[in-house]
């Protein structure tokens, strides 16, 4: 296995979420739109990642629009997105030549994550197959049981996030399987086809950012890091 | 049964999280202690309402020196803290006289709960005899499992948050049962108690400052509520 690098980037959210009729990955996060700063983000890890995004075709001329705005022309293979997260990343794996390296899979909304994490992704990915970034609870946890909910032991449980990072072998086979609702994750669709997970620690700072509020939380984390 | 509303604010944390020698709970937020804050939401919401604070018995010339710098005059019940939020709560309750009424217990560092969260419980517990705020969760969630971990669903869970309100008959109730250490929060010792738990709708901005990440969330918070 040589060691190609490769980033997929979903972007496929329609911004329903957020009051606003631009799909969320293009609204602003203090100057960039927030897909262009993730994008940033993994050619900052490596300027030798060969960068796929995946974006709903009828988004294709708002980013064009925003790539002339922000003379932004860094390197990357676009590709339109499906009906669902699990088509997008098919059609996004579909773009990749061979069966060789590694592929961070990537939600467009996670603009804050860093260097580091990408970087160990890869370099767990490498020794395991996997490497899925992912946080504790904080908070307790109940999980609910017929009409009723119990206390579970938080200690047992862990929040997950991208880049969920695989060999492109493992990640294109996996997701010949057949598509179901309950498959809301790359970790997910790869386990299906009956690979081992392995977890490694993310960052509370790696949000995704789907509500207003969490545009503003992560506009003052950057305004931070930035100190 | 009456309709004595009571607030028990835990402030026991020691501040080892955040990098300050002042405990979590005394730290500013634009101007005003987070423990001062949170009192104060619970009295914007009546001002009739009985405030009851449990601080580390360490930490009561800190407070005592904040309320005079701020000229604080609230009317409130200061109370020492135990070993454990466990202790802590129970020695709360015991400020309360008779099993009449309705008691909101709540973390001392979640500034950011709403008046409307705050009455939600009330009304609630009033009906239910518990109501503990929740949200769902915004990720995918796994499980370990001996060495591995494995998908769950995440729609059957729930990130419990504080208040926890219960009527005082129940609640004083439950804390006589023995303490251990997966009893995390007050629904799980009045679960353990035998009692059905009713959650209801949190909400994201409640959020508990235990890292200095989630102070500058909480202020990039608070500025946009202002505006």
């Amino acid at each position: 296995m040589n060691n190609k690098e490769y980033a997929l980037i979903v972007a496929g959210g329609k911004g329903t979420r957020i009051k606003s009729k631009v799909p969320k990955q293009f609204l602003d996060l203090d100057g960039v739109p927030i897909l262009m700063r993730t994008i940033n983000t993994f050619y900052a890890y490596s300027p030798t990642i060969t960068v796929i995004v995946v974006l709903p075709e009828d988004d294709f001329p708002i980013w064009e629009e925003l790539c002339l705005l922000h003379k932004y022309n860094k390197p990357l293979i676009l590709t339109k997105g499906g009906d669902t997260r699990f088509q997008s990343v098919k059609n996004g794996l579909d773009k990749i030549e061979g069966d060789d390296g590694l592929v961070a899979i990537h939600d467009g909304v996670r603009p804050l994550v860093g260097e580091d994490i990408i970087g160990a992704s890869f370099r767990l990915a490498a020794v395991h197959g996997s490497a899925v970034a992912a946080v504790r609870l904080k908070e307790s946890i109940r999980m609910t049981d017929q009409d009723n909910t119990k206390a579970m032991d938080r200690s047992r449980f862990r929040l997950v996030q991208t880049p969920q990072t695989f060999t492109v072998s493992l990640i294109k086979q996996a997701y010949q399987i057949k598509e179901d609702a309950s498959l809301t994750d790359d970790a997910s669709v790869a386990e299906r086809s009956g690979h081992v997970i392995s977890l490694f620690e993310g960052s509370y700072e790696n949000i995704k950012i789907t509500t207003p509020e969490d545009l503003i939380v992560a506009e003052a984390l950057l305004k931070d890091r930035r100190r």
